[in-house]
């Protein structure tokens, strides 16, 4: 009998569910809203009939969940999450282990898409990838030899706290001058509701910028410049193989692409410059879910 | 017959060649000045009659060096480093081969101090190390399970260019506001110089700070903090196991050590706060030749 994996992508708007083979093959996928206002009871019970679903009708091996930081992957603990108010020390893995009767491994929703990204999206191939999402916030994994780097604490890949400026926006959790708070899509979104007036999400932004208004480029060179700076200091750090960056603010990767290279080219060393492979993530939003699958195989 | 390895430390003022084994135990050393002013031709002959006297000494299974960089670890040449000026595209590890019918690696002294300290050192049994020596210049090198990860480009660990100020000194190379131009011990002697009258090296203004001098513990005070922001910014990239802290400056270790720490705590995640591990390193001197030979030994 075929042997497959479960996915659960858990994010504060959509819940993601899916049955993937043993090599990150996507098979069938069940996507509803989180309903997260609800609590976490009705959360979970929601995902445990999804997933006895989807168990009834192939031969799963084990279940992945991916899911807003911070958490312990270790215990299996999601760990007050912005994302997800009111999801307290929720031992979610035991809960899930307890009613499916699986294994079920937790990391967080960035390193679930690192490792689908690094392994079998735009990373494939490649002995070190690391893998930024750029978003409402900014996440990110490491992958070394397909292998997640989860660090010391798990906090591999928590970018978004890196300093790359004296100054910034306060915040009530992250470092003054963090890359999160001066090149995310909420740093985009703020400046552009501050000097533009915008009045919906940060795209619009991204649109007027492509369409040649000024101030709406300025705002994006800046989020890039800063952007650039984390990068250049990620490649500083581990010199890794790919760089993939995935996320919302990416949908705009035409505009963006060549614009950020060339900055991040000026703050490499001379010997790095045009050396560096950054790439656009490939798997889009099944990254999550396919890489929480993946989770499950790790050693 | 008992097998050895060869470790050559090629410094910009001394050069030290030794006997080690093969778990990194020095045997015996030969420590005489590199006179790199004298240019390649006598260095390299100099260090060949070297190694000629160890190796009839002892079995001897391979050589390793530690070199300033830039250079290819992969093709065994040194790139004009700026400490070792004349040295242009010098295929060092070619020309000890052929000289001394032995396999040469060679690779960044930073990066074999790293692998001393990681798997002998202070970072011995941890899964993961991030070595960054402190001194003229920052550097660095990255040891996960007991291999150095030399980075697609051999940059890895070169945290030295990692930016986290806007401004700060112009460098020939280096980034306006890099980890380098602020918290190595030319910034603190650049600053002591300026604002002190100092005359010798940095750790004049490390001892005035120690004895109460305030303006030298408003420097010493600058200078760690840039350092807490880039230990902080390895931790939110891949949250080692252990950062060690190695060169010239940690010998004012005793003054240095708890005020980064308080500091390094402060940029952190809450999570991370006091489980972060950082410890002095524990091989001295002896790093940089012991982890030259250790390079032999790499997968």
């Amino acid at each position: 009998m075929d042997r497959y994996l479960l996915g659960i992508d858990l994010g504060g708007t959509n819940l993601r569910i899916a049955v993937v083979t043993l090599e990150g093959k996507l098979i069938e996928e069940v996507n509803v809203k989180t309903e997260s206002d609800k609590g976490p009871h009705h959360v979970i019970d929601n995902m445990i009939k999804i997933c006895e679903g989807l168990l009834q009708k192939r031969n799963i091996e084990a279940i992945g969940i991916g899911a807003p930081g911070p958490l312990d992957s270790k215990q299996g603990i999601i760990l007050s999450p912005p994302n997800l108010p009111g999801w307290d020390e929720v031992p979610l893995a035991l809960m899930l282990e307890k009613a499916l009767e699986k294994k079920v491994v937790l990391d967080n929703d960035a390193n679930a898409a690192a490792l689908a990204e690094a392994t079998i999206g735009a990373g494939k191939g490649k002995e070190s990838v690391f893998y930024m999402t750029i978003s409402t916030g900014i996440g990110g994994g490491y992958v070394y030899r397909n292998q997640l780097i989860q660090g010391a604490n798990f906090c591999a890949g928590e970018v978004g706290n890196m300093m790359v400026n004296r100054d910034g926006p306060t915040h009530y959790v992250l470092n003054i001058g963090s890359l999160e708070s001066l090149a995310s899509g909420t740093a985009v979104h703020r400046l552009g509701k501050e000097k533009l007036g915008i009045t919906g999400h940060a795209g619009e932004v991204f649109t007027l910028a492509m369409n040649g208004q000024q101030e709406a480029e300025a705002i994006v060179d800046t989020m890039l410049t800063y952007l650039a700076k984390g990068i250049s200091n990620i490649v500083h750090t581990i010199d890794p193989h790919m760089i993939v960056l995935g996320g919302g603010v990416m949908q705009s990767k035409e505009y963006i692409m060549p614009i950020l290279l060339e900055k991040v080219n000026a703050y490499l060393y001379p010997q790095l410059r045009n050396r560096v492979q950054i790439e656009c993530a490939s798997l889009g939003t099944k990254a999550g879910v396919i890489g929480a699958a993946l989770l499950t195989q790790q050693a």
